[in-house]
C-alpha cells in the first residue's frame, strides 16, 4: 500500500511511523509512506500557507494554493493519488468498517489541516472526509496517524499472528471478553477458575458469554445490529433479570 | 498540568509532543509531561512484560505486574497519579465534553496497552476507561496523544488566540460554517459574495445559517441536543422544504 501525507509538521511522524506495527510494515515493504511538506509548494514570497478569513474572525486558515500544488506534485511522482482524505469534524465517522474498506485500497493520500481551519475550496480535491469523533484536535496529523494505524494492521501479513485481527473488538460485532495472563493469583486478584480448568468447551462458552455481557453492559447499542443466536438470547434474558 | 504516560514505545512521543500546540505548552511550562517505559519495572528475568492468555487463544497479553510497579513509581515521584486513564474499546466515548472535563484536572496518567490486550486485573488501578471510537488500534499510544492534544489546547493560555477554542465545531453544539481565505477567485473557484461585502451583520447571519445547514445535512443528530432559536427553526423549515 502507498500512503502520502501532506503536512506542515513532518517531524511529528518519524516516531509513530517507525515504531510498532506500522514500522514493521514499512520495513517489510508492505507499506510505502511519503511525507510532503506543503509549505514547500506555496507561491507566497514569505512562505506563508495561511491567511485571514474573509468576513473576519479569529485565527488563520490554510490556503488552497499550497495544497493543490502539493497534490499535483504527489500525483506526478506517484502517477496516482488514490483516495484523498481530509480529517474534518463534519466527515464520516471513522470506524472499523471504514478501516477495512481503506485496507483494500492500493493508495491513500492524507491532507493534514492545521490552524483554525482551511479554505473550503480545498474540498474540491478531496474524495473522503473523515472524523475521528466529536472532539477538536490541533491538526490533522494525529487523526491521520490513527487512521493509518487502524488500517495498516489489517493488511495481510502485517500482524505477526494472522489469527489476531478477526478476534478484535467490533470485528465480531461484540466487545472482547476479559482476558488474563500469569500469574493466576496477583496480589490476591485471581483469574476466573474456568480459564485454568483446561476444559476448552467451557472456556469457549465462558468467553462467548462474557463478551456478550460486556457488550450488554457497556455498549448495548452494538447489539441492535446483530442477529442473535438462541444461546445469546437466553443469556441476555439472564443478564436482564440479574 | 502534569501528564504521565506509561508506554513500551516512548520514542513514538518525541515528535508529536514537541511539535505544534502541545510542544508550545511544554515550552511555556504550562504542561509537564513524563514518559515511563514500564518494561523497566518488570520483575521478569528476560524483561518480558507480556505472556500467553489463560485458556488459550492468539496473541500476547500485558501482565499486571509491570504496570502496577510503574504506577507505584510514578506515584512516588509525583506524589499523586491524578486520573488514571486506559484506552479501551469498551470505554466511555471520548468527546469534546470529556476533553473539557480533563482540561480542568491538575494531573493525568495514561496507560498505553499494546499487544493483543491486557490482563483484566490492570483495571483495578484505572479510574477512567476511554474509547476514541469503534475501531481497533495497535496500541494505546496514538489514543493517548489524541486525548492529550484535544485536552491541552483547551488549557488557558495555550492557544495563541484565546478567541479560537470557543468557536470550534461542537463547542457551540453545531459544526463550523465554511471558511474562505485569499484569493477571492482561485482557479475559477469563488468566495461567496457576502463574505466580501464588508456588511458584518449579513456576514454573521450567513455564518449562523451555514453552520446550521451543515449540521442539518451532515450531523442532524447534534440538533436533537439543542434548544433552537426562532431564527434557527425558520431556517430548518427552509432547508427541509428545499
Amino acid at each position: 500500500m502507498k500512503i502520502d501525507i501532506l503536512t506542515l509538521f513532518p517531524e511529528m511522524f518519524a516516531g509513530p511511523l517507525s515504531s510498532s506495527i506500522v514500522g514493521k510494515a514499512v520495513e517489510k515493504k508492505i507499506l510505502d509512506i511519503e511525507l510532503t511538506n506543503f509549505r514547500d509548494y506555496t507561491t507566497d514570497r514569505q512562505n506563508h500557507v495561511d491567511d485571514y478569513p474573509y468576513g473576519g474572525g479569529a485565527g488563520m486558515l490554510l490556503q488552497a494554493q499550497p495544497i493543490f500544488a502539493a497534490l499535483d506534485h504527489v500525483k506526478e511522482q506517484r502517477q496516482n493519488l488514490g483516495r484523498v482524505i481530509l480529517l474534518d469534524p463534519a466527515g464520516r465517522k471513522f470506524d472499523q468498517t471504514a478501516a477495512e474498506e481503506l485496507a483494500r485500497e492500493p493508495q491513500l493520500t492524507f491532507i493534514c489541516g492545521h490552524y483554525e481551519g482551511y479554505d473550503e475550496r480545498i474540498k474540491q480535491r478531496v474524495t473522503d472526509e473523515f472524523s475521528l469523533g466529536d472532539f477538536v484536535l490541533t491538526g490533522g496529523e494525529l487523526g491521520a496517524l490513527v487512521m493509518i494505524d487502524a488500517t495498516v494492521r489489517l493488511l495481510p501479513e502485517v500482524l505477526g499472528n494472522s489469527a489476531s485481527a478477526p478476534g478484535d473488538s467490533f470485528s465480531s460485532g461484540l466487545l472482547e471478553y476479559p482476558q488474563y495472563t500469569r500469574p493466576a493469583d496477583f496480589e490476591g486478584l485471581k483469574v476466573p477458575d474456568v480459564l485454568l480448568s483446561g476444559n476448552h468447551q467451557k472456556i469457549d462458552e465462558w468467553r462467548r458469554k462474557e463478551a456478550l455481557r460486556k457488550t450488554y453492559q457497556r455498549r448495548p447499542d452494538l447489539l441492535a445490529d446483530l442477529t442473535l443466536s438462541t444461546e445469546q438470547k437466553k443469556w441476555l434474558e439472564e443478564f436482564k433479570r440479574s
